[in-house]
């Protein structure tokens, strides 16, 4: 086993955020490879491009939250996690609520992603619910999960434009073109040590890189280094 | 009285965002004249930029918020607009609730700024809020008052990045310069009759003017016109 960081992915969808994650480890971007991939859908194709990338594929059923099924897969998560040597958890798309368990075995370890600029719409359908509120700008969020949903310490956040007339589909696409920028960075910070958890403040510590250009209609902050 | 919308503004503090419409006025980058000035606090230093201008300055205490004091204020309030030609009304740091009989008298023209990515942050102190919250990105907002505090409908929204080791006071100037561009910018657009509100959905209609260039750290949506 080499010294690169092991990632452990979480997905219950398409897994396009995990794909982003997969190609930055793969150039080089990332000190960091992905060990496993765990969905709670045998039929989310997250697992079927893990096993194009001869990534171990793992479905665990969940059941109901709070339920002695859901306590068995949190144990079982962790059990699969550890035996593939992961040192970072990244939720991706991942549409459960975490046990104890997870959280316990990989303290300031779990990442999540989530498709708006957070604490504004927490929970699901929220590029849906940006729209119809009408806000003008919205976003993305990688933070540090904790045990309740989208509330953890936030590490980057990109902002986009909402367009007249746009709809929750076209927005989420542009969201998803900058999710697939910031949560490479976000593992690039971790993997290097690079980011102080202070309470709700988490800081990025140590020599800065080369920047990216900004993207024009597109706020990064922190901004990314060259190349995400 | 010439064919300019006349605007009354209504602020409680030291009224930077009122001396940008001014100025904005002056400069002839927006059609509009302000009118008149209202605060609820005697010594708001937004009166004396207003006598400054020899713009009309009136003091109107406001009692309890449900008092008759209160329904008094808003009845003298709307007066007091009226009798200046006010056909738009802009809080700018306004820290009162409005009454029913200002929003009935100016239906879709009071406007309100805010100095926060709304939904996020309502209330007040909501730059050290975003600071202990943690945000990587904050910003600020202009939207059609309603009954409820810092809910109507959003015109423009401007966001920055926040800085590790900012202090609020740091965020809130640098909201507060974005602040200066936008307001100015929704008023031209109102004055121009090119808001049109659709449920929660404020769209700009009409033939786009040139536009500004990016701003570099800075993203603003719509985008601002030349000379924002």
């Amino acid at each position: 086993m080499s010294d690169l960081l092991r990632i452990g992915v979480m997905a219950s969808g398409g897994g396009t955020d995990l794909q982003s994650i997969i190609d930055a480890c793969q150039a080089g971007k990332v000190p960091a490879t992905v060990a496993v991939v765990i969905s709670n859908r045998a039929d989310a194709y997250a697992l079927e491009r893990a096993r194009r990338h001869d990534v171990p594929a793992v479905h665990i059923p969940v059941g109901k939250t709070g339920s002695p099924e859901w306590a068995q897969a949190d144990a079982e998560q962790v059990r699969v996690l550890r035996d593939h040597g992961v040192g970072l958890v990244c939720l991706a798309g991942y549409m459960r609520i975490n046990g104890p368990a997870l959280l316990a075995a990989f303290p300031r370890a779990v990442m999540n992603i989530h498709p708006a600029l957070l604490p504004a719409f927490p929970g699901v359908n929220v590029q849906a619910m940006a729209v119809e509120h009408g806000v003008k700008i919205a976003g993305t969020t990688v933070h540090f999960a904790d045990p309740e949903f989208d509330t953890g310490p936030i590490i980057i956040q990109a902002a986009v434009p909402v367009r007249d007339d746009d709809t929750a589909d076209e927005l989420a696409a542009r969201i998803l073109a900058q999710e697939h920028r910031i949560y490479p960075q976000a593992i690039k910070w971790h993997a290097e040590g690079r980011l102080q958890v202070d309470g709700r403040i988490v800081r990025l510590t140590g020599p800065g890189a080369e920047l990216a250009p900004d993207t024009p209609g597109v706020l990064i902050s922190p901004p990314l280094e060259a190349g995400f």
